[in-house]
């Protein structure tokens, strides 16, 4: 993973096999993000879990196969738990589109992520225990 | 709907049942939104219309069950009346994307927007009558 | 094309027939980008060449029918050789959606893009001569 900053926009590129999770916790600690969005994400992914929640539980759906990684769209919270919230469309190579939330994934080839930092607006998560879902909170 | 706003940035939280169109229109009237661009939307949305122009007019088509919000971009112009372009993905039960120009939507659970108000580029429509397109201006 | 700016963020709207990739290097010249991001792009493209990496080249479809231009995310480079590199999800009639690395692409009925500028991150272009990818360098 190799990352750099500018007026709050982080830029990223990462690197087959990384775990796409673990390299976004290491940018939201090198850049001290306490708050942010997932503004864009491109390149190819491989062993990823796309959920899709049913109105009480995710579903979660596992493909093996690399699929272009087309949009990556979401919020970064670190108030008691650090929570990066990503929905994602990937094409697959008969260029047909799938997605979902995004619960996992390994880089195939590369990730190119925009992420912007928050500095004054503070998000947090509190279980909705109607549906069981983490929502998100703006203070 | 919850929002709040850092340099120019708007990040708002829909909550479920909430009719998409009219909570950016309180969104645009809250932040003093004249000219803006919708970066980010996640979620999920039910009851939703899908549009595809087919080169004279939209062909609509309405889809009613839950689906994951996958992407959400656009523009916003308010000069002469409020025109919110949004197009989208989003990914069904099966996680298969389907998508297209949004005219109507309704938040399933929530959503989570990001909003970006323009100060100094002014933006406008003006009706293409060829196509009969209220095609973006930028002045 | 028309396009205006404000604090680093272009906003360009292009017209039916231009070539996607001619009208962005018109935008990258004005706006004197050298490092950049297409954080968004709306309307519809026709004659678009959408690319799958099969882990050793790059397998090309070429798709005529016009799409709504659902999202376009990437990035700009220019030291060396210009390289804008997209990813791209588009709907067809039938509202499936599909998408990929993008090649090539003529503008249908108009474009709504946005564009940030980088000033102070240097991106670059670097051959992995294991992969034949160009892959972006963050310095």
């Amino acid at each position: 993973m190799k990352s750099s900053e500018e007026k709050n926009l982080i830029i990223a590129k990462l690197d087959d096999g990384e775990n796409l999770f673990e390299s976004l916790k290491e940018i939201i600690e090198k850049h001290g993000i306490k708050n942010g969005l997932v503004l864009s994400g491109i390149g190819m992914l491989r062993n990823f879990v796309l959920g899709y929640y049913d109105g009480s539980e995710y579903q979660k759906k596992e493909f093996k196969d690399p699929c272009e990684l087309l949009s990556l769209q979401g919020s970064i919270t670190t108030k008691g738990e650090t929570v990066i919230h990503l929905h994602t469309s990937l094409a697959d190579e008969s260029r047909n589109v799938i997605g979902g939330h995004l619960f996992e994934a390994e880089v195939c080839s590369l990730n190119e992520l925009v992420i912007r930092r928050l500095d004054d607006v503070v998000l947090s998560r509190k279980l909705n225990p109607a549906t069981g879902l983490k929502e998100l909170q703006i203070s």
